[in-house]
């Protein structure tokens, strides 16, 4: 089932060694079908150079296994979390990275500022570091309450998903989505670059001020929205 | 038209993502040809493995498409701007990037001070950071403005864009130029790695200054003008 | 002899250049057999390209070379000490380099604090770094010496060599170790990356804490133990 | 003439691109024959993937071409007093480049310290970063005048160029010798690791000091002179 999902799943999976976003098995990708209201996700612990499209695992959003051989990630419950609270609202692709730079961050429990246009091209405002689960949260169900926080945390700031299509977790990592697991990827990408360039930002100099709110709109609304002109696609 | 030289740009922009200058699409490279005054610039929004010589866009210096089937590069009224103004004088390519160590100076609001040789082969003095334009600049013409403040900023400050062929824009990556395409992504290329080095010998010494001018001067002297003795070609 | 072993050590080796662990000849892996009590390492001062799997030297726990037309690594003393108080204990594997970030913390003298779950999914705790040799152990027996001095800190600290798989020497590298030759080059790339992101996370935040002891915990017993759920492999 | 050397002296500055040492033409690497007392030397401002052996260009110690069709690097002075100082004391391969971290240091003004065993390994204690030329030396003979300014620095701290085969070059970048050309620039990749360990050592413990003086003298015995037991080939 799903074969022609898996398949894309499998090759958003492979993008993460390929941009350096991994080390090991540290990362995952999952995307959500809503015809069917399954998702797609990688097996636990295996390797990129190994793994195979038949090696992903189909789930439900109860969290059940609905198909596959091989335990899924362990993450996987995070990911349940997210899909319930935001498929409707156009999160269809999840990724999860231990990336270099925004890792840093979030062990330094700080949410990125918004420095430049790279930021504000795709999103809106700092991508903001959520707390550490407490000793109850971690004990009782770890990666569910993972999802209950990030849904959460994002309810409580009043922040889109979808124009802030990341989050740190404090002491842990990094969780992107989008539209499709590829696009979340690319999220992904775009954190970690952002990431970087943040911190150098900050050593040169230590006063600097996140970018004037009117050139952060006009990078965001040049590629998002009714208005947008970059690139090629008509948008409506 | 323009057959050679959209084969030339093409070429240019594939510079790009190999000498690690940028990250998805986030770059264009243009060339002017003073005997049409066209120019010929990067398709916006389109990924550098596809992209093909026949996708590249002919504009003319009044912002119009002349040919190509694709949008042009949504920062194509800065190039115009920029070619209006210093194509007579010699600038002939023009590169946008946001490479990642020079648009962290750029972020942090600084321009790259000139510490060493490295820096003084290629840039007469500082590579400027030129201010964030204002909210009316952005909302008027984003892109068009962007050019306009360049090139009023190099007046105002009296230098040659000849012997200074780079800016960052505050909060937001660089502008490199040269007599071509290539040239252009060359001291791109150079903008990164002074930029990197630049980053790291202020964290080394934090007190430290700037390369005394008359080494600036020996270094800039033999690479440029009519005394220059690097290199194998005739200079006259 | 214990040519199957021989093989895999090369082939250990081998991952050091490939993982960006070494410069030149700066590394070495061995293992130990529990059978013949002997354990095999790499030639002293060979280069990774040239290098092939006979070349590799078969010691014994007295430090006598059993065979080999080589010499073995400089630092086999250190392997000896290691694998005659550690052996019987799981430590069969081991590794040393000069990994960059690693013996940056190395050189600095400090053990690298546990900032996130990317450090504790490995290690338990800090990765400690035990002091410089004094001039009498240097020039007594240097190599030797410094397996005592690893030996005896972490007995001395009460660290467990199998939840803490790896040591920084003050000024010198990173030793670590594993239950094979592999999954000590496993735990040196993870070594590299913990130091790595702890470098750039006191960057970001001057202040910042180790990761909450329950979060480390939790992410080190998902993975080691009775009731591990990380991975496929049943765990007993 | 000289066509072995010359080849060998091609291959050695092909490797200059290849340990990531320099940028465009920013390098260049020469070889000295005792028996002509002539040496080999890079041409000036060719590309590493044009050059070949037969580019390469034969100088005598007075500073004139003897052999090639192509101008000589530009630094061939710097060379020429070098050779003629050191040659005799087995300096018979030095190499130029502006590689990153390096040049970062020569540009902070400062030497790069002896914090730890790979340091020590190759250089006996600090390497130094020589002052600015005048205005007068830079004027009167620039390059010259770089080769004067290092071989006397060198004799007024009583430095070993054996011993300490690499300076920083104020402002400028690194020149790196040995025994041959190749020796010169595997120097030179250590020069460039030890500065990106140094550099991250800072940083980490900005109150760091230098190894102990007998574990610098350990690792510097164990791999030069009569004693010296690291690698297979016999010292005598």
């Amino acid at each position: 089932m799903l074969e022609e999902l898996k398949k894309k799943v499998y090759e958003a999976n492979i993008l993460l060694p390929k941009y350096g976003l991994v080390t090991f098995t540290w990362g995952n990708v999952s995307e959500f079908d809503p015809e069917t209201r399954l998702f797609v996700i990688k097996p636990s612990g295996v390797d990129y150079d190994v793994m195979k499209p038949e090696d992903m695992v189909v789930m439900d959003l109860d969290g059940n296994k609905v198909e596959g051989d091989l335990n899924p990630s362990s993450d996987t419950p995070t990911h349940v979390e997210i899909y319930k609270a935001w498929a409707d609202k156009g999160v269809k692709g999840i990724v999860h990275t231990h990336s270099s730079y925004a890792t840093s961050w979030a062990q330094a429990g700080r949410g990125i500022p918004c420095y430049g246009t790279t930021h504000a091209d795709y999103f809106y405002g700092e991508i903001p570091c959520v707390r550490c689960l407490t000793k109850e949260e971690i004990e009782d169900a770890y990666e569910e309450n993972t999802g209950h926080l990030i849904v959460g945390e994002f309810e409580r700031m009043g922040k889109d998903p979808i124009a802030v299509p990341a989050v740190l977790c404090r002491n842990h990592g990094v969780f992107s989505w989008g539209k499709d697991g590829n696009e979340a990827v690319h999220n992904s990408v775009v954190t970690e670059e952002v990431a970087k360039m943040a911190y150098r930002c900050e050593t040169i100099n230590p006063r600097v001020q996140p970018a004037p709110q009117e050139l952060q709109d006009k990078h965001y609304y040049r590629k998002h929205g009714a208005n947008a002109y970059y690139g090629q696609a008509k948008k409506s």
